[in-house]
């Protein structure tokens, strides 16, 4: 820390003697203090970055030792020893270690304010969607004879169109109850679930493959958590998950596709977001500490989406938010951009909602440059986006990325659905380096994180603070994090006050308490 | 191409009417062209990117219609075909596929200027080296019990200490006549020379191991090329190899250790440095549009560099660059920089040498964001480097980034090096595509072409045009690369202006050929 506060107060001397223009070099100055100069670009670079112009407050700076302690030694381990670094590896097969790690459980441990990109069916964990809903009642598998399998709540099993192979439904707990299956057939439901492969660097050989294994979940997932009895609790464990990860409050994005019981009924858009809403309310009586949620409608993009299909589906979106202006805040498209349809198809219907609906659109999510998907970028500009999802390929547009900044257009990064998606490689790759460097409006977020195996916002935090921000980086970035998570939020601006008041108390006690833990200075 | 030049004219009207404060929303102004003004921020991003302020002069719209075909070609397909898309893969194993696609035939046609970033032992393709080198007269082999092998001219075999293994050192042309093992072991020779591992798109698990691998072969090589009948064809052969991929001056980095011959004669760095210059005078002499070569003098920066050796080296380069001033360009420091000192551990001696040398530094060569490596960028920018090495991690160094751009410091941009030494692992990702976006001062070199298969620039070229820049990006690019490397070369002005002429001329040939191949608009 000796070395920090020296930097900070050669900063101060630095700046009253030479302004940033006449910087002198070495040559044309041999007598200057090559030092002084080198902790100035230091501290300059500090200063531009994510939280580097917020001060340290009451008890920070303790606490703050505590965290770079873990923090560095981890860096410093993976300079003598890449194979130690984890956020080189893909999160597929680190995601253990990476919560072993010190430094993870301190970010789990912090007030990390709001998750503003999550997907409604990637928010809870396997263990709960496999361990907890596949074991309920009246779960029927039908296994056709191409080796695939579906699952569905039913009341009794029989043939029928949508599942033609020779058994029909089956009662899944039947199958289970045969030990010479059982194994085989849970490997199977769980496999199909996850995109988690343990033991593998790089677990998808390209994007397509793992988006190909992103659908194929979420295919899976969709008949059991469009189960009306199933999603109630599904939305609750989801909220209950953010909350222990220290998540106060969440936009989910989602299709919100009717559901169905066993008696028969269907239930539209109207009823499933009333669901959602109804549920964050109970949930939020029995946390009164939790903030809230909101939805982000979405249309998926696929290449195969049609343009008479379009015209209902606004529709249905403007009934919603007619409906909850509240508690739905906008639009967005999603699906892989590579494949699916870009922006600029959508353009006559998304300007018809525009004049009442705020979008918070995905583009950019790719890694080309010049196509239909970073082309979204200026889109979404255009389209006087809230905020942007991933925005990966946005150093390749340096126009959007001043407009981004100009108007504080928020990138919501996810880092680990970049690296599982097969995006980026190595963590320390990541463009968002570039965004945490300069300051640029982001918040980190999850994506789905119950598909492959992270915490609410941890992980990703944990990537984000460790692989890609600097090493010098510190808490104050992680600080910043959280305050742009409320700022850049949808919640309307007295909401944001009352968040801003809860988070702080929270976030004062985390201080605290890592100030307390100095112990972990010894960490090595 | 119709669309480009509407784009074009778009440009003048919108620029007349809005300026870049007022740019409408659509919100805000629901019935301004939103296609006028999206084609607005590409053509800015266009001007803003490197080559984009070029005008099309005579004949380079033709031309640029048949490149542009090709190369749109290629990433159509890729867009539609991800596996097909070679930039994506690691060029270990795509070398040949990129040789012989049509746009890298239109590179490799084209003028490219000067290699500015070329190390001496890396710059001869294994053709030369294995097939021509291994196969001269006095080439002994050590094979130590430890399965490894050493070879050096000598006068004849036996023992001495250098070989201690119970066969001494034994003329290969012997072992070679052997039919059973001579397929061994001119298999084992040539993969040591080389880092191309066919048949795998990931060579080496990280840069550590690519790094050792490459070591291993600068090691294989050195006892070859420090042989004086040997080094001064394998100096006119890199210059010949350079001249086919019609680059016309490079600057060749280089530890140029001491020199042997059968007779026990040495030869100091004077010597080696005198060989280097007579021989690329014989080059001019047989090749006169060829402008020449100088040296840039290196130290290596392994962890094991010792203090006390420090004094010598900086002595003789010093007495090298005054025996040669115009020869020999400046001083750098190369070697792993992960691994090896900081630039920081040199200062004192850099500061001894800075009033009369100029730096070409190795900095940023890394993944890390905040350690030794990066900040070696730091370094390189007070130290009044004239051009710096890699700069891979300048993006995480956004004060660097504005001194860089402000002192027209050139970033020696080697595309395929980074790849192949783990840095990135799809060009897509490489963090130039922000430098080129922005028209940062940059070259694309080659590092050591020979040691992975790469012909002189063209390779590089291809990667950068084809994978890192965007689809739109156009043959005035290229063409500012070329520009570049004269200006941001070491030739004094007088010799710059010869080189512009002579590569205009050529320049202005390539264009006319291009343009009448208007066949090669129909590849597909």
């Amino acid at each position: 820390m000796y070395r920090v506060r020296c930097v900070c107060l050669l900063l101060f001397i630095c700046r009253s003697l030479v302004s940033s223009e006449e910087l002198p070099t070495l040559r044309s100055s041999p007598d200057a203090n090559y030092w002084s100069q080198r902790d100035r670009i230091l501290v300059e670079e500090s200063q531009m970055s994510l939280g580097g112009r917020l001060n340290f407050e009451y008890g920070e700076r303790e606490a703050n030792d505590v965290l770079m302690a873990a923090k560095r030694a981890a860096i410093d381990l993976g300079f003598r020893d890449p194979s130690s670094f984890l956020p080189a590896r893909n999160f597929l097969s680190v995601a253990d270690e990476i919560r072993r790690s010190p430094t993870f459980q301190m970010i789990q441990a912090m007030p990390k304010g709001a998750a503003l990109h999550i997907h409604n069916l990637g928010i809870v964990s396997l263990d709960f969607v496999f361990g907890n809903v596949t074991f309920r009642d009246n779960l029927y598998i039908c296994r056709p004879p191409d080796g695939s399998f579906r699952l569905k709540f039913r009341r009794s099993g029989g043939s029928d169109v949508t599942c033609a192979s020779s058994n029909g439904w089956v009662l899944l707990a039947e199958l289970r109850a045969n030990a010479s299956i059982v194994k085989d057939i849970n490997t199977r439901i769980r496999d199909a679930m996850t995109l988690t492969v343990p033991d593998t660097t790089k677990a998808y050989h390209d994007t397509n493959a793992a988006w190909t294994a992103l659908e194929n979940a979420f295919q899976t997932l969709a008949p059991l958590l469009t189960y009306k009895p199933v999603l109630e609790d599904y939305v609750y464990q989801g909220l209950a998950e953010l909350y222990r990860d220290n998540v106060l409050y969440v936009e989910i994005r989602g299709s919100f596709h009717s559901l169905y019981d066993l008696d028969g009924n269907a239930y539209g858009p109207l009823d499933v977001v009333r669901l959602y809403k109804n549920t964050t309310d109970r949930f939020i009586r029995d946390h009164p500490d939790f903030i809230g949620a909101r939805l982000i409608f979405n249309l998926r993009r696929s290449g195969s989406t049609r343009r008479e299909a379009m015209e209902q589906y606004f529709a249905t979106f403007a009934s919603v938010q007619n409906e909850f202006p509240d508690f739905v805040a906008g639009f967005d498209l999603v699906g892989q951009e590579d494949k699916g349809k870009p922006l600029t198809w959508f353009l006559e219907e998304l300007r018809t909602i525009a004049p009442s609906s705020r979008f918070f659109l995905h583009a950019g999510e790719t890694n080309w440059n010049g196509l239909s998907p970073d082309e979204n970028l200026i889109d979404a500009i255009l389209l006087n986006a809230t905020r942007i999802g991933h925005g990966f390929a946005l150093l390749k547009h340096p126009r959007v990325l001043e407009l981004v900044a100009d108007r504080e257009v928020a990138i919501e990064v996810n880092p680990i659905s970049n690296q599982v998606l097969s995006l980026v490689d190595d963590m320390r790759n990541h463009p968002a380096s570039f965004l945490f460097a300069r300051n640029y409006p982001v918040v980190v977020s999850s994506d789905d994180p119950g598909i492959w195996g992270a915490s609410g916002l941890s992980h990703d935090f944990y990537e984000a603070f460790v692989g890609i921000m600097s090493r010098s980086t510190d808490i104050r970035a992680l600080k910043q994090l959280a305050i742009n998570s409320i700022k850049y939020s949808a919640m309307p601006n007295e909401e944001k006050i009352r968040a801003y008041a809860i988070w702080k108390d929270k976030w004062a006690k985390f201080i605290t308490d890592l100030g307390q833990r100095s112990e972990a200075l010894t960490v090595t």
